[in-house]
């Protein structure tokens, strides 16, 4: 038990099957990190670093972030609480890489324990919210596609804040009745948002996500106060020390593993923002199905779940939670459960 | 697995080495609810209820709580965050049965695992801090026989707040200059806390917890703003929605099972008192083995620690974490570890 834990990396290339549109900007070619975490047991744990350009992180910085990492790794996976402190301790920032890392201990950890991570945590897969499908900026007839192509879908969430709000919702409810959840990703003005909130009313929108800047608490405050449906954050909100400030001006928090950094501190955001008894919110980037399995055990804890990341890809690699209509099914094997996808 | 779990109880009549009292009154029998849950094989996970009386609770209560409970067990004990809301669903209050239920949870879910409960959620114990040892109230003769007794352990903790605090005090440290920490129980006004605050710094005290009635949290603003050292609440703060209003009146929280109702509860305090920037510690009631090794799984993740109470007792059925000179010694065992005592 005393040989460091190895790590392996590899880049992902990962395609998506239509160029998706946020209101930052548009993705076509998406790199992640493969990580291999191996015990001198040779037991395998596998994680997923999802590189966010926004927070100055590429693919390059995710494997010179790995490099540090791999230098503090301990020689048993168990020791999840103190390596994820000495990773902090060798190199702050680099969260999509701590957090791929993370994923790989906990799968390694639940291999060695031979049950799936979210039953060694104690949850039950069965109460995990329906999730949504993500519709990106586009054209009025490519949005019309795109949600024919979503039919199985019960809940669809779409991208705002391009400059063609209105044509965009009018192009979805053309199509459907379905439950629309908006995200504006950071793209509106307080004056904007207000305006909106009527119009997302008028068009049956149950849940807006994000709509200002992510430090303007003011103005979230102000926006949270005249919606009549929940304000959730998720570019305001990286770590569990950032709820408080963020309890009492919105209504809740969307996690993501490539903002937080691990599991570990996705569940302590779950408990922090409970404690102000704000709503919880679990997402996921552009991403293979190892990063959406390791965000889907913690989803039995939350109230909104957003984990379609895999589902936008032409081709994934991995096969592991899976969305069907919607519905997250959690891999029962052990650790993530994640298998390579065989050849079809 | 579909024959729910099933509940066995027992009362302990448990016996301290002296007559201990605090602010509130004196203990001398200790009755506490020895719980043993059996799953469909046979395998047992042993938790303990500690009754507080302050809090409504008898372990008459307790057994009738256990009733209630006992019939909205799962079958499986791995489904740990949905039996908890279960719980409270059937009956609320009763934390310290709930608490008691908890332990035996996990202490089953651990030994099915075959790793000890603070293994599983990768936690080291090497990280534990040293615990203190309590001194109750008593007149200074008895004092300071009972620090020569307590001779191994290098941090006391006293309670004052009985109307002798300054007579304690000096008895103390005619005997000892070792590090001390406070404990008034609610039993000071702000006035009288605010006058103590340069009499504690004279006399070496480095910790200050519960000066003021639990719900005074101005009070407690108060003596913080006052106090060179760390105000710690404890009657204060019961579960991880206490957190948030605690916050920037007082330094830190003590964490009991007997007060959160649950080993994930206790956690959560944790993770909700980090997001706050608070400490953290874990404390403890007059309890056997059983009740302080469940509260030790936790104790890896906080700066203070008070796990005495099976210490202070004349016998303790059960081996479980042990005191060595303060040093919290937890059992490398599946789930708690804990065994019963042979008798010597």
């Amino acid at each position: 038990m005393n040989q460091r834990l190895q790590i392996e990396t590899e880049i992902l290339t990962l395609r998506t099957r239509h160029p998706f549109r946020i209101a930052r900007g548009e993705h076509e070619d998406i790199r992640t990190v493969l990580i291999r975490v191996k015990d001198a047991d040779g037991r395998v744990g596998l994680g997923e670093a999802t590189p966010q350009l926004v927070y100055g992180e590429t693919p390059e910085s995710v494997l010179s972030a790995l490099e540090v990492y791999g230098e503090v790794l301990p020689s048993d996976p168990f020791d999840l609480e103190e390596t994820e402190r000495r990773l902090l301790g060798a190199l702050s920032g680099n969260a999509s890489a701590r957090a791929g890392l993370s994923t790989a201990l906990h799968d390694l950890v639940g291999k060695h324990l031979g049950v799936p991570t979210w039953k060694s945590w104690g949850l039950d897969p069965a109460t995990i919210p329906v999730s949504t499908f993500t519709i990106g900026i586009d054209t009025p007839e490519v949005i019309r596609k795109k949600v024919r192509e979503a039919s199985e879908y019960p809940v669809l969430k779409v991208k705002l804040g391009g400059g063609n709000d209105l044509e965009i919702l009018t192009a979805i409810r053309e199509e459907t009745d379905r439950e629309l959840r908006v995200d504006a990703n950071c793209g509106w003005t307080v004056k904007q948002a207000v305006r909106m909130l009527p119009v997302l009313e008028e068009y049956g929108v149950t849940v807006l996500e994000q709509p200002l800047p992510a430090s303007d608490l003011n103005g979230l405050a102000t926006v949270t106060r005249h919606a009549r449906i929940p304000v959730i954050v998720d570019e305001s909100c990286h770590v569990a020390a950032d709820v408080p400030r963020l309890a009492g001006c919105v209504d809740g928090v969307n996690i993501k593993l490539a903002k937080c950094g691990s599991l570990r501190e996705a569940v302590r955001v779950v408990h922090a923002a409970r404690a102000h008894h704000l709503m919880v919110m679990v997402g996921c980037m552009i991403e293979s199905s190892i990063g959406i399995t390791a965000m889907a055990q913690v989803a039995p804890l939350v109230d909104l779940v957003d984990l379609d990341g895999a589902a936008l890809l032409a081709h994934d690699p991995y096969v592991g939670a899976t969305l069907d209509a919607g519905c997250v099914e959690l891999p029962t094997g052990p650790g993530l459960g994640i298998t390579e996808r065989t050849p079809s």
